[in-house]
C-alpha cells in the first residue's frame, strides 16, 4: 500500500448546520415553544452523557451570518449511531423549526506524515488514542472547514513523492504547532465519504486565532500551492442554559 | 471504432436520492401514517421479488447527512422499466414527503482495458454476465460518486493512446482488487446518458474501507492526475423491517 | 466575414424541460384531473397538426430520473410563435403542476465545415431543407445536451485557423455518420441565444446507441480537447395515448 | 490615471428580470386579475413618458424560455431614480406574481479605445451624447448578456499594453459596424458595480443576426482569448397594448 | 511568523443582506404594517446609540437590483455581540418579512505591507485607531464585494516574496490614494472566518467613483494577475426617517 495513503482513523463524524426558520416559531403559542425548547435541551442533555461517558462526543454552537444558525457536531464509535442520531433529531419537534443548510460526512484521522517507525501499535498509544477519539473542548468559539488537497497541472499534491509530502507537511505543523495553548484543532478525513476530502474543526476562546493561524498558513507551501477550502463556519457556543434565552420572544 | 471505447454494457440503472420532509409528515396523523409506510414496504417488497428472480436488481439505503435520507438504485433490463419504476415511486403517498435531492441515469459497464483476446463471446462469460446483471449485495454500507476522466490541460485522459490508458488502468486495478472481500464495485457508464462519465456505487460491511480505498487510489496517476469527483453520497442499508422504527414517531 | 462564422440556419427551437409537482397533483379530484389531463392532450393534438402539416414540427419525451419529468421540443419558423406556444402552455391548468426546471433557445443549424462549394444556393437544396426545417423523428429515445467549443489557454478552438477546424470536423463527422440509421443527430445554434454554443438532440429506437456514439467521440480531438458539455437529459418518448396512464392514479 | 481605465459614462442602468407566477395567477378572479393588469400598464405608461420626454429611456420585453418570462430595462440619469422605480415596482399588486431572476447594475459606457484626440470635451459632442443617454430603440427583439474581460494565465486582457488592446478593439469593432442597421448595441460597464465586467443589450428586428453576430465575434481574438460570458437572454418585444392578451386567461 | 502574515485587527464586522417578500407584507393590515416599521425603526436607533457612543458602528443601505433589498453592515468590539444583533433581529417582526440572501463575517484588518519600523504600539496610534475602529460614514452610496488573492499555477500570490508584494501593494495603494476625498474604503479581513479573503466596503456620495476606482484598479498587477472578485453589492443609504415610506403601501 502506498505509504501516504496510511492514516490512523478514530471516531465517525457528522457535522450538521441549520438555519432556523423563525418565522414559523414565531407563530408558536409560547407554552408551546418553551416544551419544543424542553425536548431539544433533553436531546443536548444526552448528549452530554455520552460525552462524558466517553462513548463519544459533540459540540454546539451559535454560527454568526446567515449560512446556518446552528452547528451540531458528533462524534461517535459507530457511522450507525450517527444515523440514528440524525433520525431521532429530525423527529424532534425543534426541528419542524430548524433548516438543513449543510453537513459533512467525516472520520477523526491521523495522517502518517508525522509518525515514528516504532513498532509499537499506534492504536494502543495513549497520545495518539487521546486524538483519535476526542473530548471535544467547549472553547468559546468554533472555525470548521472543508478542503482538498489540489490536483491541478503542476500544482498536484498526489502526484509528489512522500518524502516531499512529508518534508511540506512538517514545515505545515510548525505553524499549527506555534498555536498550541490557543487554537485546538481536529482534523477528519472524508475522501471517499464527502465532496471535500478532509474537514478541519478549530477551538479557540478568541475568535480572532483563527484568522491569524489560517492566514499565517496560506503563505505556507502545503496551503498555497495546494490547498483548496470550501467554506468557512463560525461561530461561538451555545450552552444549554442560554438555549431558552436564545429563543426567546417578547 | 477507437479501440478504447469498446465496452460491455449490462443492466439500465438509474440511481434516487430523496431527502424526507419530516415537518409535513408528522401532520400526518398515526394511522395514515402507517399506511403510508405500509404501502412503500409492499413496494419495496415488489422490488425484492424482481431482485429474487434476477429479473433485475435494487439497492436501499438511509444516506448520512443532509445530501439526502434515502437512496434507492433501481438496475433494470430496459429503460423505459426505469422510467415506470419512477412514475410508479412517484404516485406512492410516501412521494408526497420524499424531496429529490439528486439521481443518476447509466448502464452497468465494463470497460474493454482490461480485456482479454479470446474468441469467445463475453456475453456468454458467466464471470462477465455475472457482472453485466449483477445481484446486489445487501451489504452493512454503499458509497456512491459520479467522476469524470478529466481533459485538463496537460491532464488530458482522452488525448492519451491506448496502451498508455490500459497501463494505468492495470496498475489502478490493482489497487481494487487488493480490497476484494472488503468491497464490492459496480460501475456504471453515464457518457451521453448523465452529467458525469461513470457512477461508482461501493459496498462494504464496514464504511472505514470506502475511505481507505478511495485514499489510496488517489495517489494512483489515474486519480491523481485524470480523475474529477463529483458528490459523494455513504450510508446504512435500511432493511424493510426497519422502515417502521426509521418512520415511526412517539 | 469569416468563413467559420457561416452557418445554413433553419427553424427556432425551444427545448423545455419540466417536473411533475405530483404531490399538489393528487390533492385534485379525479374528475379535475381527467379534465386538466384532456386539456394537455388537446394542445399535444394541436402540436401533431403544425407537424403533420410541416409548418413545424416538436417531441415530447419523458425524461429519466430527477432533473425534469417531462422535455417539449418545438420547433418554428419564426420564435414569435415560440414565445406564443410558451405562453399558450403556462396558461394550460397542467402547468399549474409543472415546475420548469431548465429551457434551452437556438436555430437549427448546418455548419458549413462540410459545405461544398457550388454556387446553389443552399436552402434550395432539399437535402438542406430537410435538415433545416426537420420532421423530427418518433424514436423511442431522446438524449438532449448543450455544448462549447472550448476556448482555455492551448485547447481554444476559436484561434485555431480554418483549414485546421475543416480537418477535425471532418473526422468527428466520420464517426456521427457510422451511426446512421441507429442515430438521428440535430445540431440547434445558440451563440448569443443561450448559455451554450450548441445543443444536441439525438434521436434513437436504443438507449444504448446514444452512450456508445458519445463515448467514441469522447476520443476524437475535437471532444477530447475542444469540446465542453453541459448537462445530460435522456427519456423515452410519451404518446398523446399514454398519458392518461401517466397520470393515472388509483 | 491608467488611459485605459478612462470611460465616458452615461446613464445609470437597470435590467431586471421576472418568472410570472402564473399558478397563484390564475387564482385571482378575472375583474381582480384585470384591475391588477391596468394598474401595471399605468406604470408602464409612466415609463414611457420619462422616454418621451427624453429624461431617460426603458424596454419590456417577453423573455423566451425558462430563464424569465419578462424583462424591464430602466435608464435614468441618477441611481437613485432606479431604486425608486425597483421600490415602486415591488409595490405594485403584479409583483406578488413576478418572482425576481436575475438583475443587473451598470452605467451606459463608452471607452476610450476609439477616442479621438480633439481637445473637445465629449459630453458635448451630440453623437457622443446621443449613446450615452440613449432612446433605446423599439425593436421586435433584445439580446443581454453580461461579459468579462479574462485573465486567466497567458490569457490576461489586463496585462495588455494599451496599444495592443486598442488595436485588438479596432478590430473587434469593425465586426460590429457590419451590422450598422441590423443590430444596435448597448454597452454597459459594471466594474465595481455588478459581478461582470460590462452588460451587452442588443435590439434587432430579426433574432438570427444576433446569433451571426455574437457567432463571428468570437473568431475574433478578443473574445476567442479574453472574453468570459455570462448568462444569454432573448425574447421579443411587449407592448403595452399587448399586455391584456399576455395575461388573459380563457 | 510570517512577515506577511501579521495584520493590526480591530472590530469584528457583520454584513447582511435582505430581501423584502413584499408579496407577504401587503397582506399585512396597514396599521401592523406600521408596528412593524416603528420596532424596526426603534432597532435601528439603538444602533444609532451605539454607533454615537463610539462603541461601534454600523451602516444601512438599499441595495439596487435583485441580489438583496438591505444591507445592515455591524461593526462592534466582540464577535458575540455580532451574534447577539442578529439574534436580536432575528427576533423583531420585520424579520418575518426580510429573506436573507448573503452574509459575510470578517474583522477590521490593515495590512502590514505599509507598516513603518518604529517602535511604537501601532494599536495606541490614533490614526490607526481611527481606521480599526472605524465611525462608518454616512455616505450616499455604497459597495461592498469579497475578494481573494489568486492562486492559480504562475499567478499565486502566496507565492510571491513578501518584498515583490510589498512594492506590488504599494502601487495599488496609489491608486486608491487618488480617490481621497471621493471615495472611502473599509478592508476586512476573513481569513478563516468566511469564504473570500477580504471583505472591501466602499462609501462615496458618486457612485460613479466605485466604477472608476475598481477600473482604473484592474489594470494594475494586483488585481490583473493576483485579484478574484466575489459578487458586488452597490446602493443607497436608507435613512430612519426615510423607511416609513421605503415600506408605505398605497
Amino acid at each position: 500500500m502506498n505509504e501516504a495513503a496510511k492514516t490512523l482513523d478514530g471516531w465517525y463524524s457528522l457535522h450538521l448546520f441549520y438555519a432556523i426558520d423563525w418565522t414559523s416559531l414565531k407563530t408558536v403559542p409560547e407554552d408551546d415553544r418553551n416544551t419544543i425548547v424542553e425536548e431539544f435541551k433533553k436531546f443536548l442533555e444526552g448528549l452530554e452523557t455520552v460525552h462524558n461517558n466517553k462513548e463519544g462526543s459533540h459540540a454546539f454552537y451559535n454560527i454568526t451570518g446567515q449560512k446556518a444558525d446552528l452547528m451540531l457536531w458528533f462524534l461517535r464509535p459507530d457511522v450507525k449511531q450517527l444515523n440514528a442520531l440524525e433520525n431521532e433529531l429530525n423527529k424532534l419537534d425543534i426541528s419542524d423549526f430548524l433548516i438543513p443548510t449543510y453537513s459533512y460526512v467525516s472520520i477523526v484521522e491521523l495522517s502518517n506524515y508525522l509518525a515514528g517507525d516504532s513498532d509499537e501499535d499506534p492504536y494502543e498509544n495513549p497520545y495518539v488514542k487521546a486524538r483519535l477519539y476526542p473530548e471535544v473542548p467547549r472553547s468559546e468559539y468554533v472555525c470548521f472547514y472543508p478542503m482538498d488537497k489540489r490536483r491541478d497541472g503542476e500544482d498536484n499534491w498526489y502526484m509528489l513523492d512522500m518524502e516531499h509530502r512529508r518534508s511540506l507537511m512538517r514545515s505545515h505543523g510548525l505553524i499549527g504547532r506555534s498555536y498550541a495553548g490557543k487554537v485546538k484543532q481536529f482534523i477528519t478525513g472524508s475522501v471517499g465519504l464527502d465532496d471535500y476530502e478532509w474537514g478541519v474543526t478549530l477551538f479557540s476562546d478568541d475568535m480572532l486565532q483563527f484568522k491569524k493561524l489560517i492566514y499565517e498558513m496560506r503563505f505556507d507551501e502545503v496551503s498555497a500551492r495546494y490547498g483548496d477550502f470550501g467554506a468557512f463556519y463560525v461561530g461561538n457556543i451555545l450552552n444549554i442554559d442560554e438555549l431558552n434565552d436564545f429563543f426567546k420572544l417578547n
